[in-house]
């Protein structure tokens, strides 16, 4: 049987992909944990593939190293192999990876070394910090596929510029990740490399679109991680994983260079930024490295607006919310909200719940704003190859707009998003809510395929405003998150209020999956959002983060 | 013989006007200058109908007209009630107003001087400065047509909010000024209202879109005054008009309560700004009152970047843009150019050529972004009432696109604006340029319904980069402007250059007009670009400007 020719194509990506992988650190078929075993968090521990040294390395925060990289106790060099290790580990349980840069990253680790050595000096603030990259962020000489067969030949010129900033603050990349076709599920899959899967539970989606940026961070391939979102795309997978994601304002990260469908599409504007294994601390000097060589003067479409040290500040005020009016969250994440909520309480912070404002009508405009072309520019790249339309593709499609927009009828919606977005920062203001604690997602992480209902975090895009994912320190338990006799009879206030509560039915399907939390903040308060929700975080836990070892 | 319905519509916006003057300030028909008199800017002086103080007072700069205010030398109510003697005059001239607000502007005059006679104190940095507006920005409760016959009824039900925060500032405004129909003439007429003169010489427009603003602030009528420009609509004016005026990066004023046919698009942002009678310096004092407030923190659209104070800084290098690749400037634009050159090489400021980078690419750019829908909105509006589609109205519909674009055709644009942009910056930093002195048109004020090319103000749009305008202090000389054999013997580049050089003619066309330069800054450095256009006119004119008295 001949193959079709996109399958010829997607086939070139996988060979990229095959023949970059370190074959010397493949753990042995044999030692793998059976395809069937769901949850395997804990392997690398386990599979004594990694030693003591490796593990403790790879369990670090980006902080922690580059102290330690400060003090002499640890070589980029060694830092970087360890997670390669680990990363090639993941790679054989996740299919996360797109490509490993292991030659590439190894040698530039020893220049970092080198440079140590001779000047005691780091290069700079990510000095020697593993950072993997998902795949549509360009990388000089190497290939750019946007998850589209069509373009697993297109070979960037240049390193995308945010690239180049962290590369001037020493960072070393090791490993590019997985997304899906369009870039435009909150899930994981395309026809060149297939599906990257959820490493506390195999049977679950990573999230996405930077769902290998999830799978990377949460199984700790990498401290930190570049994904991009436009509708939840670095924080569901943050969310879904256990690991950290902070969505920037708009225009303060630069975004040249990440490739896209529709380059100058404005309606809603696409961000790049980080994810983090360990800590927002983390999140944090990834954004302070980059905003610290002041991008705008370069790139002239960011707003010359410096980073600035915020300290967590305890007089604010939270407000829960517990439900955005359209989708009720499901079991676990309640639970998650009430044990945050107690905690807060306990700690003197003053909490009060956050009634949503036209949560509906923001995801309406920017539903609608996605694909003012009735996706036609997405489609067009997809026929080109001829690679099937994946279902998830399929569905944005046509819940997105089944016709294109003329501009009049566009300029509308951003007339209404404009309106929306200072109505709801006056709103903010008006009742004196600093930060919104809110789900990330009706649920845990999605059973694959499921992962339908985008306005716990896109609707964070249409007001523009920065959002932290942090865990919540739980997990889905059997017990806990039960459906009581009262949810049993929960009668949905619309259709996809029914099926998104249906897709619940009960703990077991989501077994281990972490629960996570969102703050987010008011426009262009990226600093005071991190802030708030490293407060957050550290009373829910009970714990003060400390970056020493 | 029966009107057309648009007639008695558009009858009613003169209705608003002619009702709205001050019918005591009217100077009688047979004192006026005969109507074929061009230049009528000493009429005020030579007229007497004004008293020598009221004659200071309208002299005076905003920041004089503060300071004096300050010191309890004037007050409110006599500044304002002087510059709208000085504007009913100028309108009789020119025909510059839309609406007088003389009771509403007297009232709040004198609450001001009452709240200064009560605590010594000056409201705001804007204490009792009169500042007309122009027609489409919208007064509570009154209309705002923006130019189209169809919209003479529509009420505003709030302030627009710049003008809430100049109100703030202590503001006082006493007068609306005209607009071209659509907003998009380099000249001032409409089916309401008719045409603005200039000031220097009425066979010439006064530039538009703000061309009522340039009147006014070019006669005195006020010492500032509210604009907006996409494409030179308040530099245009200012130049033509003899005035000062300056074009903001964009995203820095707020915007809410602008009335335009097409809300929400942002292809090409509109900006507003300041004009001023008499000094680059009241521009900043405008600039900062506005930022002072942090209109960011309600307008989320905004960037969050407060105005800083900088001090003219001699160490910099001037580039002169002589011509910008596509267009000839006419004598008394270059004449102006080498005077510039000449003073600051004599001052020791470092002077270079600017050769022009893309003006071409950057003005097929912005001429397709104006009009994505093919001006469908404009002409909507215009069709409505039934009303003429007015010469350059036409003209700009025609030139700018014939048929819509896609929106994928008008993402690519918007690509090649951005990447545009950065080049344009790119070669700014190694060229080593920090400033670019240019025309602002190819002539001084066109003679009515011949200002066809923007490019000399519309590139600075579409880089959206800062560029203050300010008069040299030369207008058009007979002998001085004459065309050299030479000139003569110019051989055109294009069919544009032609229709432009060819308008030119003589100096006998322009008698009287000021010719004015433009000074162009880096993105979002507004405030060293007002401090340069300030050393620049300085140098020029041999004079430190001093805000004392």
């Amino acid at each position: 049987m001949s193959l079709h020719r996109w399958e010829t194509q997607a086939q070139r990506g996988r060979d990229i992909l095959n023949n970059s992988i370190p074959k010397q650190w493949l753990a042995p078929t044999d030692t793998l944990p059976p395809a069937a075993q769901k949850n395997v968090i804990d392997f690398p521990r386990k599979s004594g593939l990694l030693s003591e040294r490796e593990l403790s390395i790879t369990e670090l925060s980006a902080t922690q190293l580059v102290t330690e990289m400060g003090r002499g106790k640890l070589k980029a060099e060694e830092v970087v192999v360890a997670f390669l290790k680990r990363a090639v580990l993941g790679h054989q349980l996740l299919n996360f990876a797109t490509e490993f840069m292991a030659d590439q990253a190894i040698s530039r680790a020893k220049e970092l070394d080198a440079y140590f050595q001779r000047t005691g000096q780091l290069v700079g603030p990510l000095h020697g910090v593993p950072i993997s990259v998902k795949e549509h962020i360009e990388l000089k000489n190497r290939t750019c596929n946007t998850g589209y067969v069509a373009w697993v030949d297109q070979i960037a010129t240049e390193d995308a510029y945010l690239v180049q900033l962290l590369s001037n603050a020493g960072a070393v990349f090791h490993v590019r990740t997985n997304q899906p076709q369009t870039l435009m599920h909150l899930c994981c899959v395309n026809n060149i490399t297939g599906a990257t899967l959820n490493p506390y539970n195999r049977t679950l989606t990573p999230g996405g679109s930077s769902g290998g940026e999830g799978a990377s961070t949460g199984f700790k391939c990498s401290p930190l991680g570049i994904g991009t979102d436009i509708g939840g795309s670095i924080r569901v997978p943050a969310a879904f994983c256990g690991s950290y994601g902070f969505r920037p304002t708009s225009m303060r990260l630069p975004r040249a260079g990440l490739k896209v469908a529709a380059s100058g599409q404005e309606t809603i504007n696409g961000v790049v930024g980080p994810l983090a294994s360990s800590s927002l601390e983390d999140i944090e000097l990834f954004q302070k490295a980059v905003l610290d060589q002041e991008p705008w003067d370069t790139e002239t479409s960011l707003a010359p607006v410096p980073w600035k040290t915020v300290t967590p500040n305890r007089n604010v005020t939270v407000g829960i919310m517990w439900d955005d009016g359209c989708v009720r969250p499901h079991p676990p994440i309640v639970r998650g909200l009430k044990l945050a909520k107690e905690k807060l309480l306990a700690a003197g912070i003053k909490v009060v719940d956050w009634e949503p404002f036209k949560h509906d009508h923001g995801y309406k405009i920017i539903s609608s704003l996605y694909y003012p072309d009735s996706a036609a520019l997405q489609r067009k790249i997809i026929r080109e190859s001829g690679e099937p339309v994946l279902p998830l593709s399929d569905w944005v499609f046509n819940f997105s707009r089944s016709s294109p927009l003329s501009h009049p009828e566009a300029w509308e919606l951003q007339h209404d998003r404009d309106v929306y977005r200072d109505d709801y920062n006056a709103l903010m203001k008006s009742r004196g809510v600093d930060f919104i604690l809110s789900p990330a997602f009706p649920g845990v992480a999605a059973v694959y395929g499921e992962s339908h209902y985008w306005n716990y975090t896109a609707i964070w895009n249409v007001l523009d405003l920065p959002a932290a994912i942090f865990p919540s320190g739980l997990s889905v338990d059997p017990k806990l998150d039960a459906l009581t006799e009262q949810d049993k009879k929960y009668k949905p206030r619309s259709e996809v209020d029914e099926r998104e509560w249906e897709k619940y039915q009960g703990p077991e399907r989501y077994e281990g999956a972490p629960i996570a939390l969102q703050v987010t903040g008011r426009h262009f308060k990226d600093e005071e959002t991190l802030a708030a929700a490293k407060l957050v975080e550290e009373v829910i836990k009970g714990e003060k983060k400390d970056s020493k070892l």
